[in-house]
């Protein structure tokens, strides 16, 4: 098979150790810690934090750093024998996108020339990881830690551009990042994914599902990302009373998102049954729906709406149409990344917009007629779709290591895999001895 | 089996979303954002936090948080069948009863007719959960999604008047909640079990047990819940030295707690190994001990003594008094609650009582003769049983959708469970393929 | 197989047991809580925080709490049939640990005769047991738990011993403990090992391997030390920029070694994979590293390097010095301590000779010539090899209950475990009954 060169032994170490020691030497060049006097630049509201204590922030970053490595690592371990790679590479990517999310934000704002490394940059470095790492759910089991790293440069640099205009020159609103880091992250997975399409996956693939304790792995991830994307939505709003305000609404929207993702699983599967992915991943819709309006004014009982109807429409689109993204766009979205970040993305986005209507916050979208900006910023995301594809097209070059077909979903691919649960599991599997072929 | 309606199809999304939906309506009509600007009521000293940053309690609040939705979720998982419900059916109740608490708590506490919700609120709300989650586990595995909804909804709304007495009318202490929340919990979660009574699993059942990974699983919840136990126990203790000294006895009481606790179980078991159900369980039974007398002057040594004595009475009570109550009285306690939040929450009662006596503590019982007001406290939690066992009629309703015996502690029922596994499974139980009948 | 007496029936619950309340009448003669008054000694830096809120360093201690608890417990379930162990002795000796640290530490610090309790103090006491259970790791599946008790007891005490000379005598600073907690707790452990060496090992043991699902348990160990060490490193540092630049260097030294652990596992692996036994632990070894000058301006990039440094180091001696120090000088690491926590934690006293050589630090060395003391203090720990190696002796007394060869790596011989589980097993392993021999 030599169209898949998966051999990664010098092709994996010479990429990731050339581009930390790049990444070491223009953090030598331009990143410092933060000594708390700033200048050279206006400081804008989110950044208010840096007159008290440099670590108030502290507590919430560290949440938002279980989110990102604990949260995404373990929600992808559901695959029965992919779990290594779920935590492993998902581990790899983000202590890379942080330090690449550091500059490639930092950038923007130097100060003296140089990038003053606070708490709050920190944050917004793993908020820059998560992009990544949403898109990584689209293409999981399919893609090789090569293409992986080359995706997550690409994709925080174009985060950082689009994070600095949405922020700085059309001064928009989005606290919790419905629009620039979920539905960024899921529309360029699933453009990553259409690139990468394969008909050999047409029909499934027997290790693209889960087995029993893979389920409860990867309910490690649902529960820590569902208890801490208050911190996520509101780690960088301004603090006091609208902080309070950004935790109130995620915990209330997430928590009547549960509700309406039981009911809408349990309505829609066999003999009312509850399907674990649904659970696993809709019930999290909410948190991302409420995050462009987390520190508005909505009322506990718009945030609740807000996640009843986000955990509805997640449900539904797992159910109905990832299948039919499948079949007729082929797009093979291996997490669903639409059901969670996709389309809850976009319902976030159109809530800020409504809620920027009704006159729920002041002081955003200055430039702009009210709501406008919120329309220029979906406009300019769609028209990155080009970007993604192109981004995909690199991503398919056939030396980075793509597994074929039959070792997708397959951690033996580019992990030591323990012998004995190998032969547990081919002789549970009556002697099938074949899936490993393309390794020997 | 006609009496048996487990078809969750329709009554389960029916009862989740049109409580939702209540729950809501509710909140759009009492529920505000906390503004710091409180009038109408004098606060009281666990109010304090007002004054100060509303986001100085967010770190304990998240702490307690975990404690809800992976301690409790994980620590139910030791089944070696029912993973999916434990962790998944605790963050549905847990979804819906913080919801529910938020409004049952508030309405005693209306600000110009309004619920404000602030941090301190909602560390409230999730503790009036933690009595529905200690409850479910002595039913799991043998109730429906929507008799524990139900369930939710009774024993919360009790939950706040009793609450509402013990602190303003009696003006009683229990910062760490012994009494209120533990061992009305496992009290009330006794009476329903009884009410519930299965004479079929006398003789017990091949899926209530656990395996070795499921135990690992559970181990999961135990630290956590010990871990962040303190954080329970001082979360709403007055700020300061005060709060200081709920977290110093209790991490004192839990680690003395862990030493006898493992002795305990070694010394009664076969050829002195440990039990796992010991050590999941009696390792906690400090930190529920000392949580009435957190807060008071009984110096470390007294909260050292307390764990210690809650570890040597909740292992004995799994060893020899679990199985009397099950075998005598028709208790079938699964996961034997009444050991960890039961009995202990009753010692930390008496310890309470006594410390109070010694004048450990000033300022509380102000109405009352000292340790009067507990003895009170405990005559009317005693005098609901009555109310319990209602409770525990309603839930008996044959449409609840209850399994029948067979089906008990068995996810397979209410969820949707990956084929692979059990098959395996099935292989490995040589070939029993009846235990799934009454699902076709 | 006489010389093995390991039934603890009662052994066990005596040595817990009277270990337990000899330390509460120890806390009742010397342990109060801290009120915030103290005279008596000159504070030091490290005790400022005393002027402020009591409960600054809250979200911090708990962050360390769970790299105790969690973290060091799961990241040693690896093994496929030790995990109860793992994480449950994990426990017992932590709980007893941090107990003993709290009076060892504090009984060079009294105050009015007394210890007062802080969250101060109880990090430093969680910090304490770090130590055993670094050496824990290296002699994991071969010691029995009264073994380990006694060298709880024994290393603790030594390492109090230590730290006060550190501080307070040579004024040195190792806030990040790279030295005196790692490489400390790492060459106790292995000499440790070395006395309780086992021929009948020297060919490997079945159980001394993972399964699939044992090395997932201990990615969540992996995980939660890795994203909270930045805590652990900062948790004593000055309050306010140091200890931010303490966060800081942390997290990048982490990031930075997460890509060169990853490098070097695929380049020196068969076929370019990836090895979990180098990911779960050499990822790690850029926390350890950074220890010593964690609180020095030693900048983003100095952190990077000695991030870059210790995975490559930390993952060679998993390939090649770990057999060469158990066949060749006949010390058998489980764990492989000496990679992560030895070789990487002498690489962090190095870095930190060399920082202050540099003039990184102020402040610290005051009675030295700068660098003199990070001499002495490593002449120090090496000059104590004698003192490890008596220890040792002292727990390789036979009526300590260690487990004969055939039962090392296996939780049976301690613990009541599952039985259908092991069915399976047996099953599996195609009838092999015999390994369980020794325990009938």
């Amino acid at each position: 098979m030599p169209a898949y060169a998966t051999n990664m032994r010098m092709k994996f170490p010479i990429v990731a150790l050339t581009l930390e020691i790049i990444t070491i030497i223009l953090f030598g060049v331009f990143v410092v810690y933060d000594d708390g006097k700033s200048h050279g630049h206006k400081p804008h509201s989110n950044e208010t934090h840096h007159d008290e204590n440099p670590m108030d922030l502290y507590p919430m970053f560290q949440d938002v750093h279980v989110m990102i490595f604990i949260g995404f690592g373990f929600l992808m371990t559901f695959l029965k024998r992919y779990g290594f790679s779920s935590v492993g590479i998902n581990l790899l990517l983000a202590a890379f996108g942080l330090q690449w999310g550091l500059l490639t934000q930092g950038i923007w704002h130097l100060d003296d020339g140089k990038i003053k490394v606070s708490i709050f940059k920190i944050i917004n470095a793993d908020f820059s990881t998560a992009t990544v790492l949403i898109s990584f759910g689209a293409v999981l089991g399919k893609t090789s830690p090569v293409q992986l790293l080359i995706m997550t440069i690409l994709e925080i640099t174009i985060f950082s551009i689009n994070e600095h205009l949405v922020a700085t020159v059309l001064e928009a609103n989005d606290v919790g990042a419905s629009m620039i880091i979920h539905a960024y992250g899921a529309y360029f997975g699933l453009a990553v994914a259409r690139v990468l399409y394969r008909p050999g996956l047409r029909n499934g693939h027997e290790n693209d599902g889960s087995v029993y304790h893979s389920d409860l792995f990867a309910m490690i991830g649902t529960v820590f990302l569902w208890m801490f994307w208050p911190s996520f939505n509101s780690a960088i709003a301004d603090p006091g009373f609208t902080q309070l305000t950004a935790v109130i609404n995620t915990y209330l929207s997430l928590a009547a998102c549960v509700l309406s993702a039981y009911a809408i699983s349990s309505l829609v599967e066999h003999k009312g049954k509850l399907d674990m992915v649904h659970i696993q991943n809709a019930t999290l819709a909410g948190g991302v729906a409420v995050g462009t309006c987390a520190d508005m004014n909505i009322g506990p009982f718009g945030a609740m709406l807000i996640g009843l109807v986000a955990g509805i429409i997640s449900t539904l689109g797992f159910k109905y149409l990832t299948p039919i993204l499948a079949s007729n766009l082929g797009i093979q979205d291996t997490c669903g990344v639409h059901n969670l970040h996709g389309m809850p993305g976009i319902l976030g986005g159109l809530a800020g917009i409504v809620a920027v209507a009704l006159g729920k916050k002041e002081g955003i979208c200055h430039s702009k007629v009210k709501g406008q900006c919120y329309y220029d910023l979906a406009k300019g995301l769609s028209d990155q779709t080009i970007h993604f594809l192109l981004q995909g097209l690199i991503m398919k070059l056939p030396f980075w290591g793509q597994p074929p077909d039959q070792n997708c979903f397959d951690d033996s691919i580019y992990w030591e895999v323990p012998e004995e649960e190998e032969e547990n599991e081919e002789s549970l599997a009556h002697g099938d001895h074949s899936k490993n072929k393309a390794e020997v």
